[in-house]
């Protein structure tokens, strides 16, 4: 039986992962496909991680991801250190070297793709990144392969499996969020620095990749208008819930004649949409093509278990096409496709409906005042709500709105957040329809 | 730019989508994938068909299948006759001349897989049939490379959007089985000999494929328990919703310790289940493995668009292949790996909760009667509900058990039916926990 040897940089939740989902189904893996997989080599900086490896003697331990990178034995290299540095350098030279690579940092293929793509076709070698995308979701496969006779318009999903988590956990328990978030963390689902989940960066990241595939199109993660999920409260989970809505963080790409929309935020979707079933640390994206009609993948969008998953298959694919088709001669995926720099849209253009929190004074007039300033902006009202009464104090007052432009909601909240019976910042929520 | 050429055999919907799409996004294709894929011949048995396609001069159109399986220059065949004469011996025939095949055939792969892949890896050629399960979801693809590292241990879905289009009707309009039927029909749903579909014939053939790719056994569909959707009627999903529960016409795989347990059967699932919010021509497949959790694929299970896609993706991935490696070299997908005979349980010995709808005389005692049947068979109630009253006269009685066996519950049932006070066959609907 052919064997094709594997080195895996970062030895974290997910490189463990890989390293005992290849121990484990080793002879699983040759029994379906043929080729034995070996890990030959695994390099971490911090020492007492490799020390806790037992590999037996032939395998080689060290702090040095170079020294794998040199070995002529390995034939492709894990890297799952994420983030940029060092990582970039290390997945360049490793290409330059001819070794194929394997990984799962969102963050570099989404603002280095060009770079490392260009580099591995120079080389005749494979980047694999089916877990940089919704865990173990084989969105990019799919994409990639499945739905390829297709032209996709729309790429819509929950792809952050801790924001979900949190946004979950407050629906179920009216906690609040911080309380939501401890409890996150304490179940290892939120780092201790949430800021890249929170924020909805992750998010971004992944729906760059997303769009570089479905539509051939660039789109820097900078360029994506992202708003996280730390102004959500129990209150406004529970205000969408009494209107048929659940609340998700979505990232959403649609491809339209003006140019493409890209967008992560906060939504409100109707509870009876698939994604509002999706719960916990669950990731689920919609594909809508021409063809295709709406197509859905949902699974584990993280977790050690089933991003391995995502890993070894990539690692298994490309262990394949050596075994079949030699070491030297392969064709790499074709990512020129994905070269266009096509228009973005401003979200200021993009008309969208809202729900809005106002923390008002409650005295007469006040909604009258909300309502003109809306006008004003050509926003009109679907419904209003104020349940609570507490004269002169203040109280939440919920609307919901038609669609409205997006610039032109933002002039109204800046406008009616300076009045002086508005009390906190609006929190601002967009609705897909 | 590379090209490759195709056949295509069986010109019915599929034919004519997989035609259409080529047609429209061949340029597309061309540019995601650096291939040009060209069908130069096309056959049909019926010659008003043919002479309905504008394909130009260069065009082959021949009702002679053997006219494409001879033709030099064609890479590829595309089966999409259907069914197992003639498609068998054309697809054989393919092989044995060195063609690439590519079918959305279940009827065909689930009873001949041995034959096709031992001729396909002897002539070193691919076979590829993703439409033949799903229609859209890419369940072939993501079971055989993205999954590939996991042990799966259950698969179960709704493979067939006739007979979820039929369930959907009458659960919404309180319809008969009858009458949804012929809107099928009319919505061109349902073939006019609707048997396959209804008798759940046409999911245990899919079924028999994904058990096959996903635990590697070997399981015939006449090994399947199969059951249709004729006997449900409106107040059975009408009851099930009472209970917190919808109805689905559900193909289920589980790898036991004490063998693999393979039915379909219409079954009462949770309405907060995903399954149960899949409604229509929709088909929706869990697969569910040790690593990998419980992930979901859902997508249009039918028609001519989407399944189309799903032969065009097929056929890329094969003219990549080509245009990369050349066209006598290729390794195509190993089946040897599904060569097991594992051993299948016998459905009696299954314990399963149950739904129970009897037709009785409401008179005294029958609810005792009946109970002290279920009793002697070790079926214990969960819940018993009998709203109308109507001395005298036959009234529904339903009934929920606890898990019991599969075998008991037919004798039971048997024993029951045979009663004086029961007066039509009771039905017998499994539930899914």
């Amino acid at each position: 039986m052919k064997s094709v040897n594997i080195g895996i940089i970062g030895l974290g939740t997910i490189g463990m992962g890989v390293y005992d989902a290849i121990k484990k189904n080793g002879s699983l893996i040759a029994k379906k496909t043929g080729v034995s997989v070996k890990v030959i080599g695994v390099a971490d900086k911090d020492k007492k991680v490799l020390k806790g490896i037992k590999g037996g003697k032939a395998l080689i331990k060290t702090s040095s991801p170079r020294e794998l990178i040199a070995n002529k034995d390995i034939d492709i290299i894990v890297e799952l250190i994420g983030g940029i540095k060092p990582a970039k350098d290390i997945v360049l030279e490793a290409l330059k070297n001819k070794k194929h690579v394997v990984t799962a940092n969102k963050e570099l293929i989404s603002k280095c793709w060009r770079e490392i793509f260009s580099s591995a076709r120079k080389n005749k070698v494979f980047v694999d990144f089916e877990a940089s995308v919704g865990g173990v979701i084989p969105i990019i496969r799919t994409i990639r392969t499945g739905f390829r006779a297709d032209k996709i318009d729309t790429v819509y999903g929950i792809l952050n499996g801790t924001t979900n988590f949190i946004l979950t956990e407050i629906a179920e328990k009216a906690c609040s969020f911080s309380e939501a978030l401890k409890l996150a963390q304490k179940k290892g689902f939120a780092e201790k620095d949430p800021e890249l989940d929170i924020s909805g960066k992750d998010s971004a990241h992944k729906l760059a990749i997303l769009t570089l595939l479905s539509f051939g199109q660039s789109a820097s993660p900078d360029d994506i208008f992202t708003e996280g999920i730390n102004r959500i409260e129990a209150q406004d989970l529970i205000n969408a819930k009494m209107w048929g809505y659940s609340i998700k963080l979505l990232a959403i790409a649609k491809k339209e004649p003006k140019g493409l929309q890209i967008r992560v935020h906060p939504t409100l979707i109707s509870a009876r949409h698939l994604l509002s079933d999706v719960k916990g640390t669950d990731n689920a994206v919609f594909v809508k093509g021409e063809l295709i009609g709406e197509s859905l993948l949902f699974g584990k969008g993280a977790g050690r278990k089933p991003t391995s998953v995502s890993v070894v298959g990539d690692i298994i694919e490309i262990a394949e096409h050596i075994a079949h088709y030699g070491k030297r001669n392969l064709v790499p995926y074709n990512l020129n496709y994905a070269a266009g720099n096509g228009k973005l849209r401003n979200i200021n253009d993009i008309e969208i409906p809202f729900y809005l929190r106002f923390s008002a004074i409650d005295k007469p007039g006040v909604l009258a005042g909300i309502a003109s300033i809306l006008s004003k902006y050509k926003i009109s009202i679907a419904n209003v709500s104020q349940e609570e009464r507490k004269a002169g104090q203040v109280v939440p007052v919920v609307i919901l709105t038609h669609k409205a432009k997006e610039g032109n909601m933002q002039k109204a909240i800046k406008e009616i957040d300076k009045k002086s019976y508005v009390k906190k910042k609006t929190v601002v929520i967009r609705i897909e329809g």
